[in-house]
Order: structure tokens, then C-alpha cells, then sequence
């Protein structure tokens, strides 16, 4: 694994490695340890052509965890606002002797483009790119499922997730799909017609228009957020009218089963498709996921720059203790 | 002590902890130790929802030579600006592993809402909230007052204090009166009418509208900001008229006691409340403040996240040597 | 050597000496050694009052590669913005404890004046002053020139190179001349008679109004950016006529000497004053300019505030291994 652009880029091996590595740095984390001299001398640049300081800090704070130099690269009022190519930047990060890329950036395809052109040796981490992928996100949020659901281990086969909401506009709901079913497990779509994508009858997921009707059998119910700023036109009638669709309520809580869990990427908008008692109740994640995140951009940095396997890691740290 | 969100969280056998703690610290770096091993591995958090690039670096210097991770979070652009509330930023950065947050907003209050809400179990440091305080910057000044006039050592008993313009808008002030106070000297606030708060007569100080009539009697004269930016009234006739009135002119310097020492926390406006002769002076410790600043904060930070207390780090520091 | 504000302030050996300190540096990196630990416990500031990511994360990967701290301050947003002056920035970055300050202005003379006014010991180093000088450039131009030109020792002599373009708006130009000439090399400065300054023939380069009749003479061929931003009048006719007089295209490069390189600052316009066939040749040594970048500044820094020469980086540097 050289770059980590899609999730179609991880056999599903590859996938549960990721997790693996996670768990393995969770654990070494609450157990007190908090830096890991893995990457020292490794240089991490966040490349990000648009604002995302949730995601920054987390590349930024596992990079630094792992004793990376971090260089934060905001594409505004950069050479590239002088009309610097990618291609250029690509080149000049290179040069600079930067091990790994984390690229944000509201074109679909731009960490794909930003990879593949032999522009690069550095590994290439997709950390959103339009409303295409992306799989960090993803991969978080399997770990936090497997942690809950899996006791940690393997894959996610038999998990009945929900993804409801903006599909549409959502990167994360794409990379999520493709995750969750090359671990095995089944995810349904609900939506108003409106906010699913074209061509969506061929991701292999079911398709719900009806929220309440589909409660009941999840496992996991995945929140997405509403892209206010990505909705060029109205997709639906009011936020109050979706709310009362599509929002996940105190009531339809009471409907899931006892043991499903709640999911949200972030960052949400209480009272729309989210309340506060769900967001905040014990079945939520939401904060969990964020914990996750750090660890799985650790894996991911660790797997790509660190030249190691998971099996290296834990002989690795088991010498540090 | 868990948090530093006002004075009133001290005690003063706490806040002379804080400055023997500076104390220790400037000491050794000014014998050359110019790093310190105590947080690594430790995450700080700079939140600043306002500008403020002097404050900032000062604390950034501050974690950075105790070897602490930095991470500085503008909330410019963040998704704070995408409609996401204090409490879910605060779950975030507590869940990515902050050991201290500081923040610094524009709402007075805010440091406190952050701290107390149980969202964060990580140490909170009010780095200026609205009009309300700016406990760092008062323990700076009170460790650069002790140091000329106490020889480095207690408390400020029988200090005299004349604390100089726009007190209104000033959290400088509040946060100084109630260190000041606590820690035994005397203040003069000394402002035209329109910039005294209302309430002020209750807060224990002497009120002078005549800064010749108070120069004489001074140790120390600490001169505000002229916050141009917070003002949206007229509260005062014109600068001229300003620095006629209450600007620390050089013949005003003259009149002060020969011991007597000059403050400005800084950015002065030159010529406005302070003349540049008055503010490079001999007396002026003006700079000073400056890297006591550092110090200062290395000692809040060493105290609310280094587990130990300022008997430790000596011993701990010996150890070093 | 204190500061590095003009290539002026180097003599002949001093500048040598730079080149030999960033070639021990760049063989240790290609050996594998990433981080030394020569500035530990320093912090360096990058100064910037005018966006330039790329020369800002080039001295902030130099600096932490020698294990130093880097505070990033972008003028814009601080203080600066609220009226505070030059003067009270260096007294502020000299109290917080800066032991180097890399400034980037606007104004030709901000570095001068930053270094010259007794407000600072620390050492300052001019990344870019309006369009006067830029020496780390020109530095790390020499070294490439030396590497492909000299096998990497001594000076420059009897090395032709053309700098070609907008020699007017570029500070590049201006300590590429004065470097290139102490070392040894002529110059010829090829561009319309616009974009030449006043006084130009005082430089003790030759002239040239016409590209095609110096390129067989060249062993270098630099072109220079075209500072669209920097152009407040009309200088040439069409962008299209320019490239069609001063661009390096494919038909020029091909009459340059089969030894001869092609050199750029960055960021180009591609297809403007370069077209691409020439910007990714062979012959073309820009991405390798960037890499170069980083270990003069790492030299710079290190001979600036390492408290050493050169030999003493070999002998320390054998310890290490």
C-alpha cells in the first residue's frame, strides 16, 4: 500500500490491517503512552485547499503522536493563488523531502490527479477530495463499529448499517459504502429521492425513503450531515420538513434495538438532522469517533511511511515498554 | 487547581505558587536550559476565536519548551464558522486527546462556559474573554512587578499600583485589581469617567480622574491600551486631548518615584496613551513583561497538566542538571 | 556573520562557506539522516508580512530538521494589523526568547531596518524585501549551479549565466548578481529594455535585449518569474509577445550547450516565461532547486545560530553517525 486515495485502493485484508494497527495504538495510548518515536525525521504536510480544521488537527495531532514534523500547507494565499499548477506543488512538496501528502480539496479526483502523475514519491493521503471519497473517515468509522459490535476483532459481517441523509453531497457516505461491504456488512440508503446520486441503484446497498421503517433493524445508524453550504439548490421543501423526516429524534431512538449505536462524521447540526438527546444520549459515538480517528490516522501514516506491518508494530512497541 | 479561567480561581498562596513556578523556570533558562522534557507527549490546544498572534505565541513558546505537542486552532473558517456549537468543538478536542485548551473569544464568559459544562476533562486556560479577564496576563505583571520591587520573592504587600485609561474595555484591568488586590498592593485606577465601568466604585480600588495628582504616589504605573477596535462610541473628545489627559508623557515620567517602573501589556499605541520616551525608557519593563510572559505560562501549564506542583519541579529540575 | 540580509554582508569565503555547510548537510539527509539535533531547545520565527508558503515551509523544514521550534507569524491578523510598529514586533519576538527571525516584507529595506536598529540580538535573516533581495535564493542558486558545474566545490569561476526576464520587479535578480559575481561567475542579463531598473548598467553584468543571440554562450540559463502581481503598468505589450521575446521554449533550449542547466525560482508560469517542455527537461534543475533550498537554509541557520563553522558540523556530525 503505497497511497491511500479510495477504499478501493484496500482489499478488505488490507482493510482489517488498518484496524488492527489502530487498535493496537488505541490501546498503547490508553495505557499511557503518548508519543511513539515511529516517524521521527518524517516530514507530514497537510495540503489543504479547503478549510477543515476538524480534519487538519487530526492528521496533525496522529503525525505528531508519532513524532512527525508537520507542515500546514493552506492552499489559500499560497504560490497557488499565484497560479501555480498542482503539478508544481506536487513537485516542489517532493522536493522539500516530504514523506506523506494529506490532500483536501474540493475538486473530486484532485488526490487521485496529485498521485498518479509521477509527480511524487511521498504517500498520498485522500482526506476528502469534492464529493467523491473520504476513506480515513471511513475507516474510523468501521473501527468504531468493529469496537462495538465485533469486540475488536475481524471483519463486519452480519452489521446492518443505516447511512440516512444527504447522500448526495456526501463523500463520507461513499466511502463508507464501499468500506463497510468489503467488510461484510449490509448497508441500507435512506433519503428523499432528492438527495440520492444518480446511478445509486448499482452501489449494492438498499434503498429506504422511509426512515421509520427501517429503525428497527439496524445495527449502526449513521447520521449525515446536512451540507447547507454544498446545496446550490433546494433539495428539500424546509429544514423543519426534513427534520421531521429524516432527523434522527428522540422517539425513532427509542425505536432502534438496544444494542445499535449512533453515528454522526461531524460536525453536526443539532436540531436538524440530529437532536441533542440523540447526539448526546449513551447509544451515541459521535465522540468516540473522533478518539478513533486519531488512532486510525496513526495506522494509516504508520502503515505507509513507517515501512512497517502491523506484526512490526507490536514487537516494535512491545521493545519500547 | 484545575482549570485558569479568572483570578478568583487563586488563592494567593496558589497564584505566589504560580510565580515562584515562573520563577524557577526563568532561572533555568536563563542559565541556559532552554527545553524541558516535562510535557512531552502532552497536546495543547491554542482556540483562538479572536486574533491575537502575540498571545498566541507566547503560549505556543510556552508548551513548545516543555516539550509539548502544539496545535493551534483558529476558529476563522473552522467549523465553527459551518454552525457548529462551543460544546461539540469542545467534545472534539477533548476526544483528539487535548491535555490543555486555551482559548481566547470575544464573548466574556466563554473560558468559563468551555471549562464548566463537564464537555472537557482538559485543563482550560482563559487566554482573554470579551471585557471579563486575562488571568495570564495579570500573573505576568504581578511576576515583573515582585521581581523589581520584592526581589522575586512573597507577595505585594504595600505596592501601590496606578492602573492608567480605558478600564472600561480593559480585562487586562479586571484581571490585575483582583490579582493586585489579592496579593496585597494598592490600586489606583486612574481614567476619564466615560472609561471607568459602571460598578467600579464596589471593586476596592482608589478612583483618580487626575493622573498628575496620582503620578508621585505610584511604584508602579501601568498604562492600558487605547482599544480603538472595541470602541463603538465616542468615549473620549479626540487622541490629542486623550494623551493630554492621561498619556505617560516624559514629564510625567519625571515625576515618578525613582524606583517606580512602567507596564503597557502591550501593543502600545505610541504616542496615543504612552510617548515613545516614556515607553523605552530605563524604567520601562515594558519588554520584560514580554518574556516573563513565557515564563509565566510554562509555570500555568507546568501546574495544570505537568502533575506536580512547584516543590517538584525543583527537584525534578535538579535532576536535569 | 550575525545576520543574513544581503548578499553583501558575505564575503566571498563566508558564502563558500555556506555551500560547504549545505553539502555536508544534503549528503547526511541522503544518507538517511533526517533530523539532527544541532538546534534544539532554539526557536526560530518565521516573520511574514506577505504570503509565500513555499519559502515560508522551506525555512520551517530546514529549522525542524535541526530539531528547532518554528512559530509561524503571518502578520496579517496581529497586532500589526492593530497599529503596532516594527520596532515593537522585534522587541516582542527578542523578549518571547526568538534566536532567529525570518522576515518576509513587502518593503525593500524591512529586514535592514529589523536588524540594524539595536531592537533585537536575534539573527535575522531577509527571506524576501520588496524587490531588493532574497539572499537564501541566490544562495541556494549558487549551490546548484556548483553541484552540476563544479562537482560541488569552490566557487563559481568561469561558469556564463543568463538571467532572463523581469529583472526589474525581482529580488531574486538582484542577489543572484551580487552572489554569482562574488563567486566568480559572469553575468548577462537578457530582457526588454521595461523590465530592466534604472542604473542597470552599473550591475557589471552585460546586457542583452535578445535572448536567442546569448543562449549558445550560456552554461545557465535562469528565467525568471513574470511578477504579474508586482506590475502595476503596462511592461510589455501581450503575454503572448513576451514569451514569443523572453520564453524558454523548446526550440531555444535545444541551441543551449549540451552541458548547460535551466533554472527557476518558482513558482512558474508555466507557458508564459517557461513552457513546459522546457520546465520538465532533463536539463532542467528546478525541482532539485527546491531540495537544494532546504539545506542552505538549514546551513544558514545552522552557522547563524548553531554557534559553529562548518568543520565543526563535520567533526560533530561524525560523532553522531
Amino acid at each position: 500500500m503505497k497511497n491511500l486515495l479510495s477504499i478501493n485502493d484496500l482489499s478488505a485484508a488490507e482493510a482489517v490491517e488498518v484496524l488492527d494497527t489502530a487498535k493496537t495504538l488505541s490501546d498503547l495510548s490508553e495505557s499511557g503512552i503518548k508519543k511513539f518515536p515511529t516517524l521521527r525525521g518524517r516530514t507530514v504536510v497537510n495540503l489543504f485547499f479547503e478549510d477543515s480544521t476538524r480534519t487538519r488537527i487530526s492528521f496533525e495531532a496522529a503525525a505528531k503522536r508519532l513524532s512527525a514534523d508537520v507542515i500546514n500547507f493552506a492552499a489559500k494565499g499560497s504560490s497557488l493563488s499565484k497560479g501555480e499548477t498542482l503539478k508544481d506543488t506536487a513537485l516542489t512538496l517532493q522536493a522539500m523531502g516530504a514523506d506523506a501528502v494529506i490532500i483536501r480539496h474540493g475538486a473530486s479526483g484532485a488526490a487521485h490527479r496529485l498521485a498518479n502523475q509521477n509527480w511524487i514519491d511521498a504517500a498520498v493521503i485522500n482526506a476528502g477530495d469534492g464529493t467523491h471519497e473520504h476513506p480515513t473517515q471511513a475507516l474510523l468509522d468501521a473501527f468504531t463499529i468493529r469496537r462495538h459490535l465485533k469486540n475488536d476483532a475481524g471483519d463486519l459481517s452480519d452489521i446492518r448499517v443505516g447511512i440516512v441523509g444527504d447522500v448526495l453531497h456526501s463523500r463520507v457516505a461513499r466511502s463508507n459504502v464501499l468500506l463497510l461491504q468489503k467488510l461484510g456488512a449490509m448497508v441500507v440508503l435512506v433519503a428523499p429521492p432528492t438527495l440520492l446520486p444518480v446511478g445509486v441503484e448499482n452501489w449494492g446497498c438498499e434503498i429506504s425513503y422511509d426512515l421509520d421503517s427501517v429503525l428497527e433493524s439496524l445495527d449502526v445508524v449513521m447520521m449525515l450531515r446536512v451540507q447547507r453550504e454544498r446545496m446550490e439548490d433546494l433539495f428539500f421543501p424546509s429544514e423543519r420538513e426534513y427534520s421531521r423526516g429524516f432527523g434522527l429524534s428522540y422517539d425513532r431512538m427509542s425505536k432502534l434495538k438496544k444494542t445499535a449505536i449512533i453515528m454522526h462524521p461531524g460536525p453536526m447540526n443539532r436540531g436538524l438532522e440530529i437532536t441533542a438527546e440523540s447526539a448526546d444520549s449513551e447509544r451515541s459515538v459521535i465522540v468516540e469517533q473522533v478518539t478513533n480517528g486519531v488512532s486510525v490516522r496513526m495506522a494509516v501514516l504508520y502503515l505507509l511511511i513507517g515501512g512497517a506491518t502491523s506484526k512490526d508494530l507490536t514487537s516494535h512497541m512491545e521493545q519500547i515498554k
